[in-house]
């Protein structure tokens, strides 16, 4: 492998020091970018486009044409995992993503197979070992799964939802089924963030997006605990180098110190948190990511390198935050805006790190 | 007046001594009572059922027919200022609130009415009086209004939305046009909650259903100040007693300690957040009201149950607490679990207030 010339994202994950706040956003590769929305029209559809690695790896590589982002992130998406369970995972236009089965029984999680990552999911660690071979060393590339609870979500909702009925009644009703099938998610994305890594993944993303809707007490024992085990069995050392592990949980504020507990490197904060609260609750264990609203994209370059400054602030000097949006950026957004945000991250950051 | 029967919940809300802990449920006039449903034909749409002060009333009786409630919420929609405003309010079947004109401009701003709401509102203020004599003293009646925050995302996007796109960009480009209009519902909703009061409402609550999507810092500056400037214009004694003033921000979770010293007298919780330590956080400011997830009630008795005990054990002993769930209830619960919601909290909290 090429040697690494840009290792600001991985140095701030891992709290070394830094020159300046290293920046990527999640979605970055998306249908905000035209090039994207032209790719995508070539591949066909949404899953083609995931499964094809040579596509994938065109799309995860557009924004950094662009952009000077710190890090790039394999294309690709959460619920590749339960596709490969046999799910059978498509795509309606303007209805997010639907599965042609679901989850509802104690004989659906038993009779749930758990995927031979090589056979049933190549088709993502040969877009990392192609992304990784394409980058050749010019930043590092980010692996990333949905956390067992999100990926169960969707699984037993069928699609998205408003209010998580059937998800939730399922882990009221059926505990015991519901850890069931959270454990069979657990040691599938295990394996897969393993086999990212093996192909060459320098840092791994858990996206929880669905952990904020539980209770407290249900969130550290139907997510965070299955994220912990993930985290145990994860290879933490590749190429020489840490790996390090970012867990997102979106409206994961109020459970910041329970996260931070998890063995995690980074904990990914959206927006409603200050992020100097945070540091000051948990960053002397775990480095930061975030924490930008994405909405402000909407806005104009000035008001977006006035917030930018507002959260550098924040943050305060020092190394252990990787700028990032709170959440994914949104298909509406002007690409120009995004350079405003990047650079304004680069220019403002300097100061911090002296 | 009658003479008020049960006045738990007014005593909750006050810290007081109560013998058992009061319950009511956000939206238990609603679709899952078939009666509710009944009645809702009848009306013809939606707004018919707001606007005819019968009706209204039928609809708020229903639950109490049903069930041990402690307080009778007046049954109408947040979204009626708006509608008196002008911007034509509709209900489009599946597909949640509409309106016929939006806010996108400062000059849509600078145009928009502040509404005479004896004139515009009176059918609102004539149910209060009509709820309050059928009532009879049973239990107390609660008056409501959206938050202007909330009241103006409605009003930007012109119907709900998933990520608020135009409200947010309208805040982040045009903050003093938002201001303004934040201010003019400030005003409205001041004078609606007041006319209400004046009408027969025994306490009001502020639902600010999307406070939670804000930064922290947009939190403070464009919901929670306005809500504190209507607690500050609100009448806070009629029939000789207080009118406690209950604030609701869904996804508030990180900012109940600016949230309790807006001078309400009672913070709603969603059910992200453990009440125990809600209450070891402002529960010497202020009363608590929640924090249930509505999802549990697709559960079973025996669930629902188990997890009112754990409320009820997390609040702990004394008074200051009104139960209720994290958000509305939602269509689909059956009625029957609602029952064993609302006796399981009346017989297991008497230990607790002892």
């Amino acid at each position: 492998m090429a040697a690494l010339k840009n290792d600001r994202f991985l140095r701030a994950l891992t709290g070394q020091p830094v020159d300046i706040t290293p920046v990527w956003m999640m979605r970055q590769a998306g249908r905000y970018l035209p090039e994207y929305r032209a790719t995508r029209q070539l591949a066909g559809d949404f899953m083609s486009l995931c499964q094809s690695p040579e596509l994938a790896c065109e799309v995860t590589l557009q924004p950094l044409r662009r952009y000077a982002m710190d890090a790039a992130i394999l294309f690709s998406d959460i619920l590749t995992i339960p596709d490969a369970m046999g799910l059978g995972l498509y795509f309606s236009e303007g209805e997010g993503p639907r599965f042609r089965k679901t989850i509802r029984t104690a004989a659906d999680v038993e009779q749930l197979p758990i995927p031979d990552i090589a056979r049933d999911l190549g088709y993502v660690t040969d877009a990392v070992s192609l992304i990784r071979r394409e980058l050749n060393g010019s930043v590092p590339l980010i692996g990333f799964s949905g956390s067992p609870w999100t990926l169960a979500t969707y699984m037993i909702e069928g699609s998205g939802s408003k209010d998580f009925r059937h998800a939730k009644a399922f882990m009221y009703n059926q505990p015991e089924q519901m850890h069931q099938l959270l454990d069979k998610l657990a040691q599938t994305v295990t394996a897969y963030l393993n086999a990212q890594i093996a192909a060459g993944a320098q840092a791994v993303q858990i996206f929880d997006t669905w952990g904020g809707i539980l209770t407290t007490q249900a969130y550290r024992e139907f997510s965070l605990a299955y994220m912990k085990k993930i985290v145990q069995g994860l290879t933490r050392e590749s190429e020489g180098r840490k790996v390090p592990v970012i867990l997102f949980t979106k409206n994961g504020g109020l459970w910041l110190d329970d996260i931070a507990e998890s063995g995690c490197d980074c904990v990914g904060l959206d927006w409603t948190i200050e992020i100097g609260r945070a540091r000051s609750l948990i960053g002397n264990k775990v480095s930061l990511q975030g924490n930008m609203d994405p909405s402000i994209l909407y806005s104009t370059p000035d008001a977006i390198r006035a917030e930018v400054k507002r959260i550098l602030a924040s943050y305060g000097p020092g190394s252990g935050h990787v700028f990032n949006l709170g959440h994914g950026i949104t298909p509406e957004v002007d690409p120009a805006n995004v350079s405003a945000f990047v650079d304004a991250v680069h220019e403002f950051s300097a100061q911090y790190h002296q």
